[in-house]
């Protein structure tokens, strides 16, 4: 059984996400926020010193959702290729299913909040995922560039394709999905 | 010379890009964006009949400005490749320019004004890249697939190169632009 106060948080969460989608970050403040989930805004400062770290907090809250999404059925046993195709998949699920949390990702990242971001605890969600391109790098699988030009590859489109409003009448089919990473590997393969 | 009206609009257009970058779209009322400006709130509604329509015009705007810019040089009796390549600099050079003209894109694609956008017209400006890519299929050296995903690889991996707030430490040398063409080349090519 959960705690009450995991229950408080995961409210929390879910009204910061939706609220800041709603009505941006400026307007977003910590009593309109506490007001959306429920809770009273000193409940709000229990857990957190003041709004930028909320927002902070939550957007490195969905990063570790998405890294654990990204992680489903990782079997680094099998070929470069196979693995990057179930991340593939995976983050495109992700991001269909919680367009929401994509929504409030896109905005905080062109924030100045994400300045204030630790990333290397937000990369180390990604840590598997980023191993296995190194090691296809190594393998001489994977083009030997810049690791942020394969990633903008890699995982970048997805985020175009999932997004309903990026593209607006893609399907997002078996079919689409296996052509769009057949794509994706052309890119990043020698 | 140009006249008083342009250089009002133009005030208009920057003050609303600006404001809406920093407090967000629900926060930029016509007042505020109208003392951004240094004009009088009566003037916007000489040109917009709200700010939702203000809002929109900006939008489209910014798309007409990038669908200049993306044509620059462009020479149809080049190889398809070479063309792409082109515009793909021109496009990576417009991104990296204007990244608060870029920031408002991303933010007024995830609002729900974007639903309200004429399509039709926004496409209109990128007609004859959309027609190179058509012939490259027609002509069978671009894959034959949905044209969202292949939009998804030419154009989305720009904008995450190009804008530090994606990639903090990518650098813009002729030799990352070139070796991130290589990629988009290879993913659409057949």
């Amino acid at each position: 059984m959960r705690v009450k106060d995991e229950i408080k948080q995961d409210a929390l969460f879910e009204a910061t996400v939706k609220l800041v989608n709603e009505i941006g970050f400026v307007a977003s403040s910590v009593s309109k926020i506490a007001k959306q989930a429920g809770i009273s805004p000193a409940t709000i400062y229990v857990y957190h010193k003041n709004k930028e770290e909320l927002l902070i907090s939550t957007y490195v809250r969905i990063k570790q959702l998405m890294g654990l999404a990204v992680q489903e059925n990782f079997d680094d046993s099998l070929p470069i290729r196979d693995i990057l195709k179930q991340v593939w998949g995976n983050i495109f699920s992700f991001v269909a299913e919680h367009l929401a949390y994509f929504q409030y990702i896109e905005q905080f990242s062109n924030s100045p909040f994400s300045e204030l971001v630790n990333k290397e605890e937000v990369e180390a969600y990604f840590e598997p995922v980023i191993q296995i391109i190194l090691k296809g790098i190594e393998q001489k699988i994977i083009k030997d560039v810049n690791f942020d030009i394969l990633s903008a590859f890699i995982f970048f489109p997805i985020m175009a394709l999932a997004n309903p409003r990026h593209c607006k009448n893609f399907e997002l089919s078996p079919e689409n999905t296996e052509a769009a990473f057949n794509l994706a590997w052309d890119a990043i393969r020698r």
